[in-house]
This record gives structure tokens, C-alpha cells and sequence, in this order.
């Protein structure tokens, strides 16, 4: 597709009547490998606004990349500014279009690019992107910089530090975050890349975070995909199926804290670095035993498929429970936790090598949850004093960060926050 | 696909009548999709064996995993044992199936996996694998350490260093390199890693980088992708249909050097760091006037489509040439370099970010041609004298290897350098 007939799907022949769902209410087409305004909207497209943001329980992309922004600004208004922008730049992208109406090959030539141009003639790609914030945002060295300070909410108090923490503070917290996922990279990259580049002289990239495989299913519909130690991950994750666990584990709720963000969720990240080269010197069983499954298939131990039930009670002929007591599945799940659950949405990476012959490779962790302290602080503490997988990975990074509910219409990201 | 059917179609059944190419040689089925061992050859396999390596002149695939070692044994036989040892699996891998027999969920729990699991279940997704060394494997220190010496072909004299370098050694140079392509990053780095883990002992991970976007097309058959700075990139590319340029420009002649090589490529790679918020804030005009193309269309300046013949003559109606003199893409052409093409197969990436507020992005320049320092040395000696471009990059990382020609049946990894 040329450029020409994709300016002219950015509004040159009009909104068209069969401009379904997000791209109608602000006047762009949808999906970029449209033929022309009359082209439904693309199979594609993941919808911007709804009762949640997405990126949560869509189903799990494939592809990461995630973005920990600090503001350097230091009034409200400046920062209001930028996430209106943002928003609009946003919904253009997840549809498909370019950042900003004129795109990279604008009319004024004297003139930047309103879009730095790599994802032209790419698909929508179902990116989704998603903001959260720190609690830097609302308090930094002792000062309420944005006057937020009193709509702090609980869950981003800070997270204990867990036996084991090797955390870079360098590469952990900020004062924002955008979550972009997409089946293809160079979508992704190219939707947090334009945010960044308008959020010059407002923010600064704190962190960055590329993951090139989805380590969790997040939906009933999904196969389950791999991690780095080989092992199906998301098999019991929770799922965007199961609506009444999403209340009870996944959505803030009223009387939860700050008006502003129920309907929202809680994001906690950590960079695990994997020690892949000691876990490819252990055994299968020993691989097994530590997890609580098979490794083909997925099964529970002492089961034989992915799916089955797990009988945390069975034992073997020794006598010996199946799911050993320090097994990573015994020691995260609902039943040891007193019913606790958390939606992971993680993804594979490899930062090049370690300088030591290795390479630096690990699972990005994410996970959404209703409260942090009463969901992943339990389940890391147990996971840190007690799994043995704990020998075979490192925890390099760390935060949390609050995402608000959905957007409706005309509305932007924060705006709970900032015009409560 | 359950492990038991993959593992069944991993040789448990025997080669069946139908293992067409690549697998039939070896014994074990092709493509890890196949429903069983009647199953045809799967259309996402490249062929392993042939005239010349696959992955240089392969329609260059959509994801990069590229690694550097350094041989860490001193001994000749082993070294020749790893390069067996890896050549059989690469092949395999190439193939869709595991790294080694058994794979991920080997017949004796009480040894470690043969393969690390992470890409059961996912098809062969073009994956190539392409083999080369570097000068350091032939005299390291004024040492022979493997009786190579005089074998050294010309090509790998060291590059000289060019203004603007700022080559960080540690991410430089190598004894070995694999290069994996594929369409699908899991299985990229899931080759690189098992192949890493299988030298354990024999080889130790130099550096190594990921690229999440191909910034060239290498075939005429390809969509012309696009790098960070927003342009198409591989329009004027040497393409893989260009058989008589090929012979010229691409492979190793006899005559050239040591008949090793012959069939052969060099491989020179730069990693090149952007500095793309600055690039963000130059004009269109400015970008196009710098590049020597359209930032939309990709056409030269002065002409209309992308595949126009560039007119370096033209002039506008000022007087001035159309195509500046600095313009990168004058800068590179044939037309004032005496003819040199050489076959770009680079890759974007983003590797985090700087650390001073900006992602760290770039392009990791990977080019094939016939002699590094006839074709690469002018080539770059222009670009970092004259193109302005250089004012908004900077390299980082530099290594030349020389790529062996395709194997025959039989035929190892070096096996023409080792025993000649
Ligand atoms: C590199 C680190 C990790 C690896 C390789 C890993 C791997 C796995 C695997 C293979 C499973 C079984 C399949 C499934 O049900 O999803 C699993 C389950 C689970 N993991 Fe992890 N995990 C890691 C870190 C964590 C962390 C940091 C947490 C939270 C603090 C966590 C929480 C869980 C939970 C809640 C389950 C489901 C347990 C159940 O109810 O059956 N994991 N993990
Ligand atoms: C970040 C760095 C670079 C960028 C963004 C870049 C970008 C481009 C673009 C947009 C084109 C025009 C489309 C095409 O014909 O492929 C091009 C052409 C070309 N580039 Fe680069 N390039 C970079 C570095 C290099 C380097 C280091 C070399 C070699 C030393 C090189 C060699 C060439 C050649 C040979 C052509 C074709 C010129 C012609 O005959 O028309 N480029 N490049």
C-alpha cells in the first residue's frame, strides 16, 4: 500500500460510514491495510476504550515492549497536557494509523514528522497499550509534586525486599509506565517510541523492558506457551474467562481505596534473570520435581494431562506427596495462599550477553491484581524462602504501578486521577 | 501437538518414505507441525544443505538472534568435535525438530533434557543458522592456537577504525559466529542457546544481539521493510535473483584466497546506535535531502515510484543536484564507488534504554560481500567522511567473519578449513 492511500485512509476522504468501533468517535479509519474507507474494521484491532484499559486480559500477544517513564516536568497542567496528547496518539496507533493526523510523510515539509514513520503500511497488529502509574508520581523525597499526594493509593506502598532481591534501583520503579504488547515487534516499538518522543521535555525514559515471546496464556482460547526453562506457562494462570475471579482478584473495587482507580488494576513487574546454562545441567526430574509438572506436557505430577486437576494431597508409593512441599506450583497456588490469585502476563527475554560467556537472558514478569500486598507480597515471600527454583533465577528489577479502568469516550489516560 | 507425537515423529516410527530434503539424509522427520511421518516436507523450512549457507541470500526473515564466541579449548579436535556436534543439530533445528534425539522429555529422567523445551510445539518458522569465523580463531595474541594460520584468508584483515567510531571492544569481534534468522524470535534464540549450551566447555558467549525487525529485503519477491528512521530500506539492495552480481559482489571466487572459502561470504557487523530523538526533530525535507529518497514512497529524489532508476545527473531548477552529493544514498551507490554492492541483512533493535533518559535503538548493520576490504572499507570511508547522516548515529560494535560456503551431504561446519 502506498503512502498516498494511507493518507487518504487518515481522514483525506472522511470518516465513512462503516468506521465500526474505536476509529468512529474520532474520525480516522481503522486498521492500516484497509483498502479503503469502506474496508470493515480489521480483524486486528483490539478496542482502546472500554470499562478496563486493554492489554490486561486481552489475550496475551506475542511481542513486549515496556517503557517506565520518570516526569521531569514539574506542573500539573504540562503533565495533563501530555497524557491527553498521548491518549489521542494512542487510539490512532491500537486502530492502526500513525501518531498524529500528517503522520511521516506530513504536508508541511519544513516541518517534523508527526510520526517517526517505521510502522507504515503495518497492520494494526492488536496492539494494545497500557498506563499505569508509580508512586513516585505522587510523592518524591518527601514532596507532593503534582498535588497528588492524598490520592496515593494503598497498593502502591512500597513492596518489602525478598530474601534473595538483587534489584537495580536504576532499572526498577518510575513515575509512569506503558505496557505495549502486539503481535508484531516493530508495532510496539513504534507506539512507545512516539509516545516517548512527545513526552520530550515533559518525561524521560526511566527504563525499558523488549519481550520477544509471551510467557502466559491469558485466556481459555490460547495455547499455553513456553518459558525459558521449557516448561508451559499460564496453564493456571487466572483467565479472561473466568469474569467472577476477575472481580474478586483482578479489578480494584469500591471502597478498595481512591475513587479513581476502581475498575482499575495494579501492575507489579520484575526482571528475572534465568541461569540457564545450571538449569540445562539439571535432570529432567530434578527440572519436574521443582516445578510440580511434566515438562512435555504440562501435566501435574502424578497426572497425565495439561488441564487435569492438581491433587495437592496425593501421595506416591514411598509415601511421599506427588507435588513435593517446595514444588513452584504447590507453593503459588490459591490453595497454599489462603484463595489468593493473580493474572501473569510475563514475557521471554535475552539482553544480549552477561559479559561473563553467558547470556543474559530471564523472564520478564508482569502480573495485574487487585492488591499487591495481599496478592504478589505473600506469594514472592513464599516463592523466596521456600521454592527451589529460587537457586536457578534473580530478581533484577522491580515495580508497581496503578493502572486506572477503561477510557470512555473523550476521555484520557489519568483523567480519574487528575479531575477527580 | 502433544510431546508425545512430536517425540514420536522424532525417529520413534523411522524414516518414513516421505522424509523429502533436508530430514532424509539424517533420519528424522521435517517440520515439527507435521501430523506424522507422511506428512510433506513444511512450507517454513529452509533447506540446511546446499551450495552456499542459507540465511545470506534467504529472503531475510522477520527476527534475528545473533551470537559471537570465543573458543575457550585449545585443542583442534575438540573444537572439530563441537563444529560435528553442532552441525547435526543445527540441521535439525533448521528442521522443526529438537536440538538433539530425545529432546526436551529425554527417556532417562536422571539426565538433564537434551533439548531446553522452549520452542516444543513451534514450527521451523524459516529458521536459519549460518556459520562463520573471525581472524582471532586463526592467530590470537601472535598465537596460532589451532595450526590455522596460514589458512587465514585475506578478508579477515582487520577493518580500520573510521571517524565518528566508537567501537566498544568487549561487543566486538569473536572467534565464531551464528547467525539465526527466523520468523519466529523463540525459535531464533532457542537455537542460539541450545548451540551455546552444547559448547559449554569449548566455546564461551562473546557477545550477542537481538534484532526484532529485518531493515533490508534480500529478494525481489519481498515488501520493502523500514528502519528506525522511518525509510525503506533494501530498495537498491543486491537481491538474491541478481545471479551473475552475486558471483561478482557476493561470493568467494577461486583465486580470491585459500580455497577453503570459496563459495563463501564475508560478513561484516555494525551495530549502529541512533540517535533518534534528534532524528525526530529534523524536517521531512531535511530527512529526505539527507537519505536521497522519499520518506513515504521511497523513491529518489526527483522521481516518483520506489523501484525508478536513480538519475545522479539531475539537476533541479536551481542548478543543484537532485540527489545531493552528500546524500547516503549517493554516498553508497555503485555509481561512485567503482561498481562495490554489497547484500545488506541488517536488523532493528532496541536494546533498553541509555540510561540518559532515551532508548537505546539502532540498527545492527549486517552485510555479505565478497571482500570486507574492497567493498565495506571505501564503502564506510565515504559514508563517515561525507554522509550527514553520520550526525545522528554512531557505531558501536564492529566484526568481520568469513562464511564458509553450504554443506554437503555429510559435510560439517568448517569441516573444508579443518581438514582441507
Ligand atoms: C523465572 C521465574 C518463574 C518461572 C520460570 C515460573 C514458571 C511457572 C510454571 C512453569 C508454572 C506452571 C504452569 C502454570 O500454571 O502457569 C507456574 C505457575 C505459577 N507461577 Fe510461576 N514462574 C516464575 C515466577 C513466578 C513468580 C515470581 C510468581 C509470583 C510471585 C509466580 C506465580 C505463579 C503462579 C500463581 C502459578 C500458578 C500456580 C497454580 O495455581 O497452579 N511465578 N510458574
Ligand atoms: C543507521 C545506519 C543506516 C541507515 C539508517 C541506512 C539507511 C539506508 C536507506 C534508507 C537506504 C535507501 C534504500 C535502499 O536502497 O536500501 C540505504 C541505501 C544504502 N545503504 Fe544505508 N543505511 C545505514 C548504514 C549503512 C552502512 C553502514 C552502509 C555500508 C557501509 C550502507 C550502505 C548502503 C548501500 C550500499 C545502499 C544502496 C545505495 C544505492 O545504491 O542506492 N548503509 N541506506
Amino acid at each position: 500500500m502506498s503512502p498516498i492511500s494511507r493518507r487518504r485512509l487518515l481522514g483525506w476522504t472522511g470518516a465513512g460510514a462503516a468506521l465500526a468501533g474505536v476509529g468512529a468517535a474520532t474520525g480516522f479509519a481503522v486498521g492500516s491495510t484497509g483498502g479503503g474507507t469502506d474496508a470493515p474494521a480489521s480483524p486486528g484491532v483490539v478496542p482502546f476504550r472500554g470499562d478496563h484499559q486493554a492489554g490486561i486480559i486481552t489475550p496475551a500477544q506475542d511481542r513486549l515492549h515496556f517503557v517506565a517513564l520518570d516526569v521531569t516536568a514539574d506542573d500539573r497542567d504540562r503533565l495533563r497536557a501530555l497524557l491527553q496528547k498521548w491518549t489521542t496518539a494512542a487510539e490512532r496507533m491500537t486502530a492502526g494509523a500513525e501518531a498524529a493526523p500528517g503522520g511521516a510523510v506530513n504536508l508541511n515539509p519544513q516541518a517534523p514528522p508527526s510520526d517517526t514513520g517505521e510502522a507504515l503500511g503495518l497492520p494494526a497488529s492488536s496492539l494494545t497499550l497500557t498506563f499505569g502509574v508509580g508512586a513516585s508520581l505522587f510523592e518524591k523525597d518527601g514532596v507532593d509534586r503534582f498535588g497528588l499526594a492524598a490520592q496515593r493509593p494503598p497498593g502502591l506502598a512500597e513492596l518489602p525486599s525478598f530474601t534473595g532481591d538483587q534489584i537495580d534501583p536504576a532499572l526498577s520503579g518510575g513515575d509512569l509506565c506503558i505496557q505495549a504488547c502486539s503481535d508484531d515487534p516493530q508495532v510496539a516499538v513504534h507506539a512507545v517510541r512516539n509516545l516517548v518522543r512527545m513526552g520530550f521535555g515533559t518525561t524521560s525514559v526511566r527504563w525499558s523492558q523488549l519481550g520477544f515471546g509471551r510467557t502466559s496464556s491469558t485466556s481459555t482460547e490460547q495455547a499455553t506457551p513456553r518459558n525459558l526453562f521449557g516448561f508451559k506457562d499460564g496453564t493456571r494462570n487466572l483467565k479472561a474467562e473466568d469474569s467472577a475471579a476477575l472481580e474478586q482478584q483482578l479489578w480494584v473495587q469500591p471502597g478498595d481505596g481512591p475513587a479513581w482507580l476502581e475498575g482499575g488494576s495494579y501492575l507489579v513487574s520484575r526482571r528475572i534473570r534465568m541461569h540457564i546454562e545450571i538449569w540445562d545441567r539439571t535432570s529432567l526430574a530434578e527440572q519436574e520435581v521443582i516445578i510440580g509438572r511434566t515438562k512435555g506436557e504440562g501435566a501435574p505430577l502424578g497426572a497425565a494431562a495439561e488441564f487435569d486437576p492438581i491433587d495437592f494431597g496425593a501421595t506416591g508409593p514411598d509415601g511421599q506427596p506427588r507435588i513435593p512441599a517446595d514444588a513452584h506450583i504447590r507453593l503459588a497456588s490459591a490453595e497454599s495462599l489462603g484463595g489468593t490469585k493473580i493474572l501473569r502476563r510475563g514475557y521471554n527475554f535475552v539482553d544480549g550477553s552477561d559479559g561473563q560467556g553467558h547470556l543474559d537472558a530471564g523472564l520478564f514478569f508482569l502480573a495485574f491484581m487487585r492488591d499487591p500486598q495481599a496478592q504478589f507480597v505473600p506469594m514472592q515471600r513464599a516463592l523466596a524462602k521456600s521454592d527451589v527454583m529460587m537457586e536457578y533465577i534473580e530478581h533484577t528489577s522491580s515495580a508497581v504501578f496503578a493502572c486506572p479502568a477503561g477510557l470512555g469516550e473523550g476521555d484520557y489516560w489519568g483523567r480519574s486521577l487528575l479531575e477527580p
